[in-house]
């Protein structure tokens, strides 16, 4: 990696910032591919995220932001414009400046859950899809289902409002699909995607009973700490299909590089990949 | 080179900035000494300098600018306070936020100055000095020459009356030593500075009359591009010690790692030396 007076710089922006595996793997793209690109933390609070971003891109050298907690869905509303899913689930993780001069937001959290099901061979449309949790993972990662055509696609929530809000969000999008589930029993699901933090801490009780999962179905389970998680533990213990979602970083990397225009990049990852996943796993 | 999420950034900030050679620079002594810390471009044009400054610092992981053209004299007007050499030449070149969050500037084109004078063997206490060229390199430079208390320090310019106003910026503080030369011509002075722009472009007539140099006086040109510079290769071919003025930024290496709080490594690049200033040397 050599920094030069003409490399383009990239931040990923969060607060706290210091847990982001983001630079060592973009870099190491960066580096091996010969792209005269860097990656780099910046620690901002929420409260001066607006100025921070807006004055950042007075930079022309500056290629884009990465986003990350606590700053997904503050940074939409700061957006000239933002995609589809990042105004449907009201959220951004990626930042650039347009070629008209406009800052727009992009949001590839779901885009990354949904080419991860597919990396593990797992079908969404005509499929019983159960999400549990309705918070900000949820709603990104709800949207991105939801394009895939489910027969199902019901949301359960502790807090029960939070689940009608997200369903009526996506409803004038994606029509009757979509429900509120009222309790997180899976019995009768195809999937069923954990997007709640039940199993962050050690003493967590499991988000839905693996008793009642239906043989052929299968679970992933968005928590990104200690793997595997207690969900997926107790699923292998029953012999149910389950997967560790950090995969959806995995599969954001060629979105988020052809969005800051990287595509010969985003097209020449095959052979980075295992480690790139090695870098991503969660420790 | 390892950038995570809790490395310090650093940025230069200029317009342009591809020029640049400090990423280089600075990268290679941070990851040779293991500290976490990177330097990356940042291309400002002038009328966003003072959003960019302002907002850039609300990174807590900023952990300060290096400055560079056209920046250094807006930069001075933007800080919460600056060093006594930055007030006195009226320009910034690097800037970091204090303990108590205020915004400060430092200046250390002159200190690289009159350490390259060091360098080379050249005292000043003492001595006759004459400065061609009053701009933003002679103002830095009159500063740092006049603290080494030279018995004169005659500054001549083009267009005077900005010789006549560092001068008189300069007159409080240091007192009589100060002095504005009618002319340029270089007889009875025993050090010779070129600060002036000619010998940029190659048809520029010579900043002196060579012919009139003191035998055993000295010339230093702080021109940073082609080297020799014509004046120095004038000064060689009549006998006269002549040095390039690059010195000044190999020179202010340490004194940035101890504004940035990296005494350490500013204490131990005995042995990088010979590197940097093949970095460094104007090609």
């Amino acid at each position: 990696m050599n920094i030069t007076g003409s490399t383009r710089v990239f931040m990923i922006v969060g607060d706290p910032v210091a847990q982001v595996r983001a630079p060592e793997v973009y870099n190491r793209l960066f580096s091996r591919h010969a792209v005269d690109a860097v990656l780099v933390p910046m620690k901002v609070a929420p409260a001066q995220l607006a100025g921070f971003v807006r004055n950042a891109f007075a930079a022309r050298n500056l290629g884009g932001l990465w986003v990350t907690i606590p700053h997904k869905a503050a940074m939409q509303g700061l957006m000239d414009r933002n995609d589809a899913l990042a105004t449907l689930a009201g959220a951004v993780n990626a930042v650039r400046r347009a070629d008209d001069g406009a800052i727009e937001g992009a949001l590839y959290d779901g885009v990354g859950f949904v080419k991860g099901l597919d990396y593990f061979g797992l079908p969404v449309a005509g499929r019983r899809v159960l999400m549990l949790g309705a918070g900000g993972g949820g709603q990104a990662v709800a949207a991105a289902l939801a394009q895939r055509g489910p027969a199902l696609l019901a949301v359960a929530n502790r807090s029960r409002q939070r689940a009608v809000d997200l369903v009526a969000r996506l409803a004038p999008t994606f029509g009757p699909m979509l429900a509120v589930a009222d309790s997180p029993d899976p019995a009768g699901y195809d999937l069923i995607v954990n997007c709640t933090s039940q199993g962050l801490k050690p003493d967590d009780a499991l988000p839905v009973d693996v008793q009642r999962i239906a043989a052929g179905a299968a679970v992933v389970d968005i928590i990104m700490s200690r793997q595997p998680t207690p969900l997926l533990q107790a699923c292998a213990a029953r012999g149910i299909v389950a997967h560790a979602g950090f995969e959806m970083l995995v599969q954001q990397i060629p979105e988020y590089l052809r969005f800051f225009g990287l595509q010969q990049l985003a097209a020449t990852l095959q052979d980075d990949m295992a480690e790139v996943r090695a870098l991503l796993y969660p420790r």
